[in-house]
């Protein structure tokens, strides 16, 4: 079936052939065919040979659905309190993620899921229309393995975190889970995933931990995505390009020699300032990143221990006001910056040829994302062609 | 017509008689009567005697609707170039409030209205169920006037922003346009406003010029607020306290002197940390101003220029994160603060005989409000006692 979108006051491409950094296009129409793009133009341009199915955008901004390259859907329970203590400065003895760790091993599958499908509803609500979902809340092999039987029922980027934090049956014997995640963990949960990747930070994996992992990963076909340089300088950015991962995520703490590394690898910088929101974690140096040539992608990192939001929206506000980047850039970041971090160049960017997944905005263009921070603008999302929420007229 | 709100899992009510800052009681419900609150409670105290209609809310919380006591909504046009340039740190020589000044004068009454109506709406989608409303973007008796009546026409809280910034006929002749204000613009407003409000600050009006605008506001009879300390060190602190005003909004730059004012006088200080947001300005120091005694409110400020948001759930994360209150003294700033900013103490309070407004989050507690930034929590709201907005199953 194919649909014509018309009538788009500000359509944001991402397709460098239109010019400028978004591709962007005014007075535009977009036509979908299937589950792709099928043609992108101005209006004036348009052939009229009639869709099945004819949307108005009421001269209204377009934008790519936003993709999400980092969250921790599969979970139970929530940490609030802690969240609270947090913000008082206060230490906050009882849960944190060993808390979470017990609430997942003892939810059913069914709640997992239902967890899933709520947050990537409230995800695609406000227009993201992929998400990546890790494992990590199991630290044991089956539990990794439903972890990502779940999270594969929601989304074709799942990762196998394998080494998050030390489960409590190896408290005080982290070398020893590493050689079970080695061992027994990857060879059982590979299929299910698409990368493996580790918390390489003090109190949670070395570097000579997390490098084991990750080339345990690699060798099992998978790709290579690394936490890293959230909380301290540290070993994560310089590993990940080590090991040519497709991302570091985080990267709040870097030294000059992380950012030439950077700069002159694939591996996309993936940050994640919501965590560093509600934490109160520095932000990373965006302007430093982006200026030195870095590919840089923007996420939510949903998990509800440090960051429990869905809203790329929101992201883009705090990328502008508190990381410095231009509306434009963080726009980019959100989209085809993190289908970079996916792998994949047909996300993220709306031509002929790519996946039809975008989003209409309640708005005449898209620097409204950062200008009207907290106000939900995404009325309506097509995702894979089909609309999927909100309403376009 | 009697409505029971049943099935509260947490319901905060704002009243001391229910013990702590927010007075909150689980497994709770609220039995309103007409357009005001009947009865307040847990559920097991409840009298079974029925009401006309039953809302379930399903075990999740209610909160107060919030009471936003400042916002600018009577303007035509937008300024999100300006916005981004600013974010970019380029200075933008077309635009700033001038600009919006020529295109509010320019509008028609009825495309003023739709604005407002628009905006409220948007308030009222995210809980906010009192909007006061200043005039300002006319800064001429006939523009003024009929700016109070378009905010008049959606709000019962208007305010004469008389002295907002000099309009290009009074260029280089502010003391002239001051004369002007007292003399024509006031006596004309007064029937149509509750308080006079001026913006003291470098660039704008000094304190010789406000103190005569605030006077003659305060003896034509309306309350005074003060736009001070935004910017600056400044006397807007100083002169919002000689005048007993309801409130002094923003006060981001405050000496020991200015804090003890406050503290010892019933002027609320009404903070607005998405203007700083917007602005990278430096945050108010709320911590100090709650811990010395001052009663603070939370505003977000919705302007085209500096504020373009209508979220007070953003409000309230910005407030914990970056101002340092507890997520209980945002929530109680947001809303009977709020209300003590209006000069009212039946809105913003759950207890027989306040106003009947409130709010269904689709959260277990309030803490998610700060804990879940940016994600649309509010799912319904009772406005005057009927159900205004979204759904309760
Ligand atoms: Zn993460
Ligand atoms: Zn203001």
């Amino acid at each position: 079936m194919s649909v014509l979108i018309d009538n788009i006051g500000s359509l944001v491409t991402n397709d460098p052939a239109h010019g400028g950094l978004l591709g962007a296009i005014t007075d535009a129409a977009v036509v979908l065919d299937g589950d792709r793009i099928a043609w992108v133009g101005p209006r004036a341009e348009l052939d009229g040979a009639g869709a099945d199915e004819r949307l108005d955008a009421g001269g209204r901004a377009v934008v790519p659905g936003f993709v999400e390259s980092h969250s921790h859907l599969v979970f139970a329970g929530e940490r609030a309190e802690e969240f609270a203590a947090r913000m008082a400065g206060e230490s906050y003895a009882a849960g944190g993620i060993r808390s979470t760790l017990a609430k997942t091993r003892a939810a059913t599958d069914d709640e997992l899921g239902g967890n899933v499908a709520r947050l990537t509803g409230e995800y695609l609500a406000q227009g993201t229309t992929t998400v990546e979902i890790k494992s990590g809340y199991g630290q044991s092999v089956p539990d990794e393995r439903r972890s990502l039987q779940v999270a594969g029922s929601h989304t074709p980027f799942a990762t196998l975190l394998a080494a998050h934090v030390t489960p409590p049956e190896f408290a005080g014997r982290t070398d020893d889970y590493v050689a079970m995640v080695i061992h027994q963990m990857i060879p059982a949960c590979a299929p299910l995933a698409g990368w493996v990747d580790v918390f390489c930070e003090v109190g949670a994996f070395d570097e000579h931990q997390s490098r084991a992992v990750l080339a345990a990963g690699k060798a099992a076909g998978l790709g290579v995505k690394v936490h890293g340089n959230q909380l301290h300088q540290g070993p994560g950015v310089q590993l990940a390009v080590e090991l040519d991962a497709t991302s570091v995520d985080h990267v709040c703490h870097t030294t000059d020699a992380d950012i030439e590394a950077l700069a002159t690898s694939s591996t996309v910088a993936t940050l994640l300032p919501a965590a560093d929101f509600s934490t109160r974690n520095r932000y990373p140096d965006a302007r430093r990143l982006w200026d030195a040539g870095v590919t840089v992608a923007l996420g939510a990192d949903c998990n509800p221990g440090t960051s429990y939001t869905t809203s790329m929206p929101f992201v883009i506000a705090l990328a502008v006001r508190d990381l410095r980047l231009s509306p434009d850039e963080a726009l980019w970041a959100a989209t085809a910056g993190g289908a970079k971090a996916l792998g994949r160049d047909d996300l993220g960017v709306l031509r002929p040829g790519a996946v039809a997944d975008l989003a209409l905005l309640d708005a005449p263009s898209h620097l409204h994302l950062a200008y009207r921070p907290g106000v939900p603008l995404v009325v309506a999302v097509v995702k894979n062609g089909a609309p999927a929420r909100g309403r376009w007229t």
